[in-house]
């Protein structure tokens, strides 16, 4: 196997870092994070970093560093307390892609992409148009994490709504059933196939 | 759409909200973390929420409750600093789940399940033999979430070993040359295939 301590890490060329640290802790899931700004303009950015914290109460977190690319979500989120997650399909990953790009504040990436807002349920903050699974949170709390000045943005479910083929008996949502994608890495989109659900696991 | 509201959520059965709950955030990583005890036997457990928090220096994240299933890890890594991350292929997802089970603290989940351990390259806690990302990483810090009493875990990455074929020229690991996982709610695992990688994106 190759090996890299952390000294060749630490020398690597920047692009060459940021691919393989990106990629070395596997899947990561892929939300498109909707908010709107002062002036009415709807904001969408493509997040990699959305977890699951809890189920009751219903929880998010997402990781953001306010002075980079997605720093107008995270400036609309702490004005407007309101923000959408939105899962990604096949047919959408050109136009996600694309929300990484540093558009000006002014800018609705909706405008420069292909993708469509949605405003619905009486919820404060835009959906992104033809999502499988749209998620309505509200902010909640932000954790600086001080070994590298990223923050931790808690926040809560208030509203889900979901593509209904995707939903099984049980309450578990089948995402291959809705296209819906995952991110390798820093800029690989993947398809992902269920292979097998399993029972609890019990110690014998 | 299916919709359900904040009331919904609370008031459904706990089955239906965990599977619900734990699947509207897309794809989760896959991750066997691996520790030792005081004891010397050597502990691993599986993780869906090992996140990418920075490059430089190169930092991970994972989200905890000290009270659940993979409390031996918790108390593995506060006592002795060092622990792995192994990336799970499609060989590996019925054993890799059995460790989600509530083994006591003197059982090793390496004896109940296939899973086999390996020490190398003098790194302090054992990794998961054959897995095709292997990473060390040492305790930096922790935070509580006290909206639900989970813990952030940091942890800075101190080792990686990467079967060659799946290292690109540009330093991105290309997930599905590993037959890598990703999970899909609580119990799914799902096998993604590589769509398509963008270039960085730029406003116009």
């Amino acid at each position: 196997m190759l090996n890299f301590n952390h000294e060749d890490i630490m020398k690597m060329s920047k692009i060459f870092r940021l691919n393989l640290i990106n990629s070395l802790t596997g899947y990561k899931s892929a939300n498109l994070i909707a908010t709107k700004t002062d002036e009415k303009i709807n904001n969408v950015a493509i997040f990699s970093s959305v977890t699951h914290l809890g189920s009751k109460p219903p929880l998010i977190g997402f990781i953001t560093r306010p002075t980079t690319v997605p720093r107008n979500t995270y400036e609309n989120i702490l004005n407007h307390k309101y923000f959408t997650l939105n899962q990604i399909t096949k047919t959408q990953i050109k136009s996600a892609h694309k929300t990484s790009a540093k558009f000006p504040k002014k800018i609705s990436e909706f405008d420069k992409t292909d993708l469509d807002y949605e405003f619905k349920n009486n919820f404060q903050a835009p959906f992104v148009k033809n999502s499988p699974i749209q998620v309505g949170c509200k902010f909640l709390n932000k954790y600086v994490i001080k070994e590298n000045g990223t923050i931790l943005i808690v926040g809560e479910i208030k509203l889900v709504l979901i593509k209904d083929e995707l939903l099984l008996e049980d309450g578990m949502l089948q995402l291959d059933k809705g296209n819906i994608v995952s991110i390798n890495g820093l800029d690989g989109y993947a398809l992902p196939k269920l292979i097998k659900r399993f029972l609890y696991a019990r110690p014998d």
